[in-house]
């Protein structure tokens, strides 16, 4: 939300911006203006445009700041994102910290839609998961929708996914499960991971909402949906790659939860240009 | 340094935990135990495992954690990084911030490797850029250094640089140096990015301390590198990547900056593992 | 979690003491130790024993604070809950804001509590609504649970709850739900909130997996109930209190939620005395 | 004051929105309008509305909020409060924050209104206590004022209260006082807590400028107020409810502070309907 | 109070080492201990020893800080104030911060024990102002105590000062202490700036308690002291230094208060030593 | 820069205000403007009127607020620095902060400015230190510039400084020097302390971009100054006061740096008038 956003984008020019900008400062009028455009360098999904204008903002409040290419549309190699009048120096000191979020958005949304694309025609849905960068949950979970997907819990406090270790901890996926569904918020569906078709049948005993297939190869997948047959939801993780997710995605499954989205997108290569 | 360093992990672990890991409050009983290694699922430099420990005892105060790969030296698939012992639920909600600081960590630890190999016999350092996530630019500059590379400055406040646009606003090479050279403290050298050899005529004539070449092709550079000939520092940056890394240092330069050491490493495969 | 409520305890000593306490500055000597009972003043449900531990450590981190009477169990007129020894300024100055949040958390539990008992026997659970004290709704939350109750979703951000104006702006259930499904994480049920028995219909027909019933007089409750028959859970909410609520659980519904339990508990009596 | 109030709504507003209102972001569209009202279910004294308007100013800048009943004077069933126009999103997501401060103000002022009238045509007033609502005490001890009560002391750092413990630190009555005279600003008064007749009369000789009778039955306090006769301000405390507060003050004290004016206030009903 | 000292070092800490100590950290190996002494290089009164000692304290918390002279005594050129052992490293790192606070804190002190002896033998008290360093009240004002002064309000909130332009803005002085006394808590003195004789006359009518001369000749200040004899606390204040202080104090005045306690006091020369 | 000020000046009105002027409450509606004047007791050189700007438009975002006297110029006893028209509490909340801040900068831009005149007609330039007020190093160095001078590095992080202990960690002045170099920042000069004649010529042999010299005489110095004789830029530093800087800055150095620009500033006399 707006506030938390701006938190993390007062956090982030301090800290490049810290006690100044000494080259600026010593070497650009405090009255001078500018026009700038954000260009792409290479074709994306574009995600974080108003993350980037907040920044610009945030040092000068009356900037003009006009989007061209609309959030979650596709940018070519060399279309202007957006235009940028304001005050020169902060502009300057802006620009590093708007490009850093705008870049890894963009580089997550773009991720994202090229798995989205690589399953279209089945039904499955592409979900994130909380690999992501500390204190860039929010931004990084918006740009998987952006770029198509949807996503997975938060955090560990508005989902529940009972994992191996929680199952040692209680003695069994039934009393795991009957344990959860006694604390809980009726609001929240129990998930449960499992890693063999025969934990998928206890879970399917113990009545829980959805099944995670943690690191199954395709034919036990195949096998555990059939098991299933939409008694409960199916998200399969691990091992996803833009080579294995249609073939995962043909087992029938649900959802696919890839943890590269966020931990490991490539920033797209995204330019200030002062006219 | 510490205080920072502790505060970037509370905000981390709210962000994960907020008011709670709901799982595990309703399945493992707060007094349980664990022991649990960390174990490095494809090769790697260990960057950051001091990091991760102080997210462990953040929550868990009286936790053992005993190092079992030092920092800054590689370990291979399947070694133990570290081992774990604590309580059970302090742990499993500690993980995935540990992991997630500690993966990305390694990542930029190991791809900087990687390019400080790439030029080796040469006389070039690999330094880092301002291209960083924002919130996390201290640990990132921290594993360049423990990969072997060097730091640029850290933000806009601790070292000049100056651009296209800084001399635009000044009129020329000369006065944008006069400027900074009568404005900034005595302690910091005087960089300039140089996009042409004419530039680099100039600067030299400025007396700048350090050239950037931006974006210059291999024998422009080398030319550029010839009229400088020691009168400055001389860093190349720009289209920097492992097929080119090598030939860009044989043209004499001092410095190669590489912005893709922290904008888009790949996160390193890290599990936990409970015994 | 621990990092929340420790802030949340700073926040409120500040609050109190601010730049010192000066009745106790000038009168005690900072040398001077003390022993004290906290003592029940009438018949409660203890909540919060542990919170108020962690003031008086806050300020003296080697007080010996036993817990006498335990977290979640019933405390009669004059029963010691435990007994504290350490230096007597810090004693004084932690004292009001650890009576402060106890006797809350005490007042949530205890209400909670009669509830509950109020209707025992029947398979309705109590749970509590977002009608909380800012800045307390993790501790206002948790005492419910002490007192028997159940979560009801913490804040807008976990779960679903579609009210009047969301239906008004997507102009039907039927439209509100679907746009509901397609954005949001898989492990959220969706909740609807229905003012008649042909709301109930609609929203049975979308396939929502929770009806509150809001405001409903007992006989339209109890045909609702009859005509979700099992296919949704249902939660009664509006016009609760000591005297209906039993009747509201003997219509069937699953859930009643509570807005009184947090937002007007009566504080419990508790004191402190010094030996 | 406004900074330290801005504080409070933006803490109120991340806790019950934090990443966002997921039932909002998937079902209403962000450019919608709405016009709602604030309206009173009960008659109150209305506390709190610019507090309100805060809140919603907080997420939609360009909100109108027109106030219609004057903060400090009383609605009845049904009166409409205020109105507000603006971003439909923003206003359902500010809703329960403003409701949450706005109920519990307006219940503040009321109850602390009924004491005040309670005791009118004497010349007692009624002052509130430190028994405040963690992270709220500045709104409540507002609050107290608009209901036509006064403040004691904020905290323990503006205020002396001498009470049994300091007593006993100082080894008498005479030396608390010597030393709390020796040591505090020459602005504030000594105010000292008496149990019996006997220590009014140590209180008196100690010089002290207002005593607190701490639990006293009303012929004792009768008693002591007839001792002090005008030499020290009298306050009364302890045992204090809507059927004492009478006698109580027509025993002569000065003032008669209650805690539960800000422990346990009702809060009063109120909704914000939408047209 | 130790909260919000700690918060202040904290502060102080990260402004000064922020990302890191790079000499530090580039020439000392993190393993090394060392022992240091802190050194008076002039004569001082001691404040603030325990302030530097949690300074060292936040780096090193194993450190052995051995205070030799105690707080509120002299220590003559040459003394040593405090031994310290422990990393040599953080000592570096905290010696800068200690020093600026307890340099500040002494010079404070030492210039409040000036003016106190300059009155010794009359009954007059030296108070300070909120004439302070932002940031730094709490421990400025803490430093005028030791030094023998007394302290004036905290800030606007803990005390009440009618000037002039309240006074303007009421109508009178009447009215103004009327106002006044309906609105403050029982627990203040009220107190009013008078710059005349007939001012002073109005204020005793009105009845409060304190009244400032301000900026008055010794001869005005004579004669206000006899008007007023005894009815009200007199307090001097504007104009005073060390020369005029006790012809000043001769008046007959109670309190006497001086801005430049804690605006311009001279840092005292300490420094830190490595054995 | 912009944030970090406006979270100065936020921490500092809440250090002063909290939770209100109650004077200016009780006295003054909230309704009434004014029109004030800042007004120079004495002679100074202005620094930080944008400063006090900032703390009156925090509280009145409508304030009118007109520089007269222009940042870095003289003001003479009685000019008018600036003229303020708002809302009248506003103003008499902020008056204490912004004189605070205003009387402080001006104090050591004054100071500087007698620095700078007292060596002009040399080449010298006269520079800060760490030696300033915890919290306020970003403004006081600031000051430091509008009054003529030149700032050091701003903390340990942006900066290199090898005193007498780092060498002794390292064992010697060229060990130190080759660690520094393999670690830090090539954008930074390296710099010594050198004590004496010899242990200077080791630094010029270890090639140190800067030697300072620290306590020498003067004798010492101009032997130095010869011996580097342009190898190195020269500070001076230690026992700097009006009386010697004259004669340091004629042996020949380049930067004199000096502690009691910022440690001890006294500051100027400001008073707002109101009209």
């Amino acid at each position: 939300m707006k506030i938390s956003l701006e938190r993390l984008i007062e956090l982030a020019l301090l800290e490049d911006i810290h006690t100044g900008d000494i080259t600026t400062q010593a070497v650009v009028s405090d009255k001078c203006f500018a026009t700038a455009r954000l260009i792409a360098k290479e074709s994306l999904v574009l995600a974080g445009v108003n993350v980037a204008e907040m920044v610009f903002r945030k040092l000068d409040p009356t900037v003009k700041f006009t989007v061209v290419i609309q959030e979650g549309t596709s940018a070519g190699k060399g279309d202007v994102i957006a235009t940028i009048k304001g005050n020169a120096s902060d502009l300057l000191m802006a620009e590093r910290v708007a490009l850093n979020l705008l870049q890894r958005m963009c580089g997550i949304a773009t991720l994202t839609s090229r798995y989205v694309e690589a399953v279209s025609g089945t039904k499955v849905r592409i979900a994130d998961t909380r690999k992501t960068t500390p204190g860039l949950r929010e931004i990084e979970k918006y740009a998987v929708r952006i770029g198509g997907g949807i996503n997975h819990r938060t955090g560990l406090y508005d989902g529940v996914l009972i994992k191996e270790n929680h199952i040692a901890a209680a003695g069994s996926i039934a009393e795991a499960v009957r344990r959860a569904r006694a604390y809980l918020p009726h609001t929240l569906k129990i998930e449960i991971e499992a890693e063999t078709w025969s934990q998928v049948g206890e879970a399917l005993s113990a009545g829980v909402d959805i099944i995670m297939l943690d690191n199954m190869d395709i034919d036990t997948m195949r096998d555990c949906v059939k098991l299933i047959s939409g008694q409960a939801l199916v998200e399969a993780s691990g091992g996803v790659n833009l080579d294995t997710v249609r073939p995962i995605a043909e087992t029938g499954v649900d959802i696919i939860s890839i943890g590269s989205l966020t931990h490991s997108p490539r920033a797209m290569d995204i330019s200030m240009l002062f006219d």
